[in-house]
């Protein structure tokens, strides 16, 4: 089954990057045992100061799909969402291999 | 040490992105044993039939600009040059943590 990407540029309300960033950090290491959550790299951008760049690789869309209903992921969403201003350049990708993805 | 995000869209020239996504997958199968590597994932965009999609994280910045003097970074760079139209939206990123990197 064909894995599936995330990509994209989460915008904090103003100030609030660090905490946004705490967070999502709190999430993944909630997810840790999610197997289907291949990757999720919570990153800043230097010259950005109210964005978070994220990196997600699922098993498949129907896993990923399937995360979005956990009781912890809602949880999560809405704790996030008060700090939360936007999301930019959403990239949807599949990918094929590599180092840091099992086979 | 911060670790060192790239996020960027590697245009093919016309049919030979699949070509180019072999050589690339072949490339990280080589560097499976550079441990400042932590990611290299090869993506391709569903609706872009010439993109591939290629997110790395380093363990520093340092690392990644050792690795591209390595001879089998060289090498691969020779062969993939004429399968590259050109980049696009390179994305440079300081991953804090989460799934898929080492801490």
């Amino acid at each position: 089954m064909a894995k599936f990407g995330l990509s994209g540029k989460m915008m904090a309300q103003p100030g609030k990057r660090d905490e946004l960033a705490t967070l999502l950090l709190e999430a993944t290491a909630a997810m840790k045992d999610v197997k289907d959550c291949q990757v999720y790299i919570v990153s800043v951008l230097p010259e950005e100061p109210d964005a978070i760049w994220i990196t997600e690789v699922w098993s498949s869309a129907e896993a990923h799909q399937a995360s979005l209903a956990l009781d912890t992921t809602r949880a999560m969403i809405q704790r996030a969402k008060p700090l939360i201003a936007g999301f930019e350049q959403q990239i949807r990708h599949v990918p094929l291999g590599g180092i840091g993805v099992t086979p």
